[in-house]
């Protein structure tokens, strides 16, 4: 037979059990905070036909579109999740409720140049709440305390989630006669924290900017301090522009509502420079920084938008959302090490035979654990016992179940740890509640660890 | 503003919020019931090399395969799991741990001719366990036992999952001497369900089966009877083809191990008519039939085959598997009504404030309920009492906790049973509580019906 040899295209990310494994914990915790917050699944196709996933496309995202023909239709795979998303409520606003809340955790495609870190096809992780023509200010506040909510229940405590509205921006630069040049000033600000102080200070010049507005400008993006000291700066700066007037009342409400959802006020930091490149934002807006890993940016960002929907339908749906692009997280999160190491499968305990005489005994003894929601795996291939107690230690579980003839005899499992390599026998009774007991350890444990290193800071 | 009509490929299923909730917990339980048998996690890229993927394809999978070119790249959308798969394991034995048990659930694609109940895009559940040159028979009554478990914790318990072995059929058709015929014999009898005996009878004919043989062949594939009785029909055909007797001895072996794994009897029958079309099956064949869609055919079918990997790799490679299509499996369900009604998100209740002033009284309730593992929504919305109660009717949640005045004032939540109308004013404790008791029931609930009209036959 003529072997083809096997490999899979660059720019994918393919991972193996144990990492897999890892990577399903973080998604699974990631979807069961946005259903905790009672959002609904959504599972839109990956092809699209491109007429309309382009509606309003152009410049660099159509080019890395993975489009081609079939037959008579022009189809392209989805690039983002978010233009799935107008699609849908576009074409179901009748059978919606709103304000409607949806999450979607799909894979999206970019024909991108291959470099370190970027993905060609990688997992969004969104959540966006739709109101029909309004939507109440308080759904920002909401939208950050899932923020700090998923990164807590990954086992992060040290991040920033950073925060500002656009809003204050637009009445900032109002108030320095700047309306015409927002846009560009906005896009040179927000590369603040990536090219610094100096080269921003550079490229407003160059954009024609005068000398006392980027004094002012710097001033202002530079400003830090806790929240209070922020809405304090911003009230002294006595701007009247309706536009900042009402964007700092924004902030100061959904600053005052993230209390209620049980966010530190550690995790929460107003900052100015932020305004996100994307075009469509005009309120809120957020970015979150992990302490540990600042050069990673901001792994979790969105904001408020005042109409989700314009290329679809006439009626106006503001809304609120957020995406984490959970490949490249999981990639960086790997390489710095924060990811605790998981066993190749989902499962606590491995049950072993000594022998062949003993497989219907561990059969039975699985079926029993599984009955009681325990994870379980059995190796029942006639192998030498040391070749199965090798299963066990190499698919990583942190516990065997050992039944021999003894055991078999007087109903009762040894119990091996895998990492201390103590055991002990048990009844089987014991041995499943000790079995659960562990079982709900690890339905419980966090995904994520923090960088021992830096907190002895 | 050019508006463009919103609207997906046909072919392509995209669910409303309360059907993809429903479609997610049947989903979530497949794959539940694979981790509890120790199963790891796959997920392979949709996209691969043309070269690699189309290794072993050709004619009618081939036509239907979504190919472009990205570039100088020739890529293809998968079309199952199981050529993934194979390409994973050769590409990472070494790194693997044999038997390597492996599920994946995922979209694959396929540009079909549109017609009813077939889907371009559709996920398939799939589970494999892939032996290192050897593999166990009783992984053979693990995978079937696996087919049982699914369904009974789907809810259902009328089905049937009909068990065969290839090689009782490859020694029985040698016993005729029909050896140099036996794929075509094979594709013929797998037909026989859909198209009769007399069909059968006339395509063996018009083969040059002799009628001799014929009359025994259709007496061997309609032979009917528990496993009991269709193990002594054949032990009495007295056969002495080594691949018959080996057949036999594997089917009996699956059938006696099952039962450790508590399958009961009922959902089990030997069909000697299956032979599941596909060349690569050599042992145990599985197909599963809904006893209330019979028309559906076969909902979860797989088998052993010797080498999963030949294209790729020259070790040997045996394995045991099952796929479900879920799309078409759920669509069917659903034309039936047998998938139980779900409100539009995961969540048990909407925590509602008469007036602005509960709002942060219902923000913090909820945040308790979350704190307890209950998923709920909040509307916090500026409308009129009407419309909050309206907004948790649309949404199906089961229960409305509301927050007045009053409640605010004395820490205690109205809680409304949205079906019945009854409501019932408790303490924040009580109502954590019988809130929480009533998620579990949801948590635990199976997402199918049986036939009802069907079961009163």
């Amino acid at each position: 037979m003529t072997r083809t040899t096997p490999k899979i295209l660059s720019g994918f990310m393919e991972l193996l059990p144990w990492q897999q494994v890892a990577f399903n914990r973080i998604k699974d915790i990631i979807k069961d905070t946005y259903e905790s917050f009672g959002y609904s699944p959504l599972d839109t196709p990956v092809l699209e036909l491109s007429e309309v996933l382009l509606a309003k496309a152009g410049g660099e995202t159509e080019k890395q579109i993975y489009r081609f023909n079939k037959g008579d239709t022009d189809i392209s795979m989805r690039f983002d999740l978010t233009v799935p998303l107008a699609r849908f409520v576009s074409m179901h606003q009748g059978e919606l409720v709103f304000p409607f809340k949806r999450y979607q955790i799909g894979k999206v495609y970019r024909g991108e140049r291959a470099q370190k870190g970027r993905y060609r096809e990688f997992y969004q992780c969104d959540i966006d709440v739709i109101g029909n023509e309004t939507l109440d200010i308080s759904y920002d506040a909401e939208t950050l305390a899932i923020i700090y909510k998923l990164f807590n229940r990954l086992g992060l405590s040290r991040f920033k989630i950073k925060l500002n509205n656009r809003r204050i921006l637009k009445g900032f630069f109002a108030s320095l006669a700047l309306d015409d040049k927002i846009t560009e000033v906005l896009r040179i600000i927000d590369k603040l924290d990536k090219i610094g102080l100096d080269n921003v200070k550079a490229e407003l010049q160059k954009l024609g900017v005068a000398e006392e507005a980027i004094e002012k400008i710097l001033l202002f993006v530079s400003q830090k301090g806790n929240s209070e000291e922020q809405l304090s700066f911003l009230h002294g700066l006595g701007i009247k522009d309706e536009s900042f007037v009402s964007g700092v009342e924004e902030l100061e409400k959904v600053l005052e509502l993230t209390d209620f959802y049980g966010v530190p006020a550690e995790n929460i930091a107003v900052s100015l420079s932020i305004a996100r490149g994307l075009d469509y934002y005009t309120g809120t807006v957020y970015e979150t920084e992990l302490t540990d890993i600042p050069e990673a940016g901001s792994v979790c960002s969105g904001g408020r938008y005042e109409d989700l929907t314009g290329f679809y339908s006439d009626k106006k749906m503001p809304g609120v959302g957020i995406s984490i692009g959970l490949t490249r997280l999981f990639s960086q999160l790997s390489a710095k090490g924060l990811v605790k190491p998981c066993p190749c499968v989902n499962a606590v305990v491995a049950v072993l035979p000594v022998s062949d005489s003993e497989k219907t005994a561990v059969l039975s003894f699985a079926e029993k654990l599984r009955g009681k929601g325990i994870n379980c795996l059995t190796f029942t291939e006639d192998k030498k016992f040391k070749a199965k107690m090798n299963y066990a230690n190499r698919i990583g579980v942190p516990f065997a179940a050992i039944i021999g003839e003894n055991e078999a005899k007087t109903d009762s499992v040894v119990i091996k740890d895998m990492q201390s390599g103590e055991q002990k026998t048990l009844n089987l009774i014991e041995s499943v509640e000790f079995l659960s007991a562990e079982n709900a350890k690890i339905l419980t444990a966090k995904p994520l660890l923090e960088n021992i290193a830096s907190q002895e800071e």
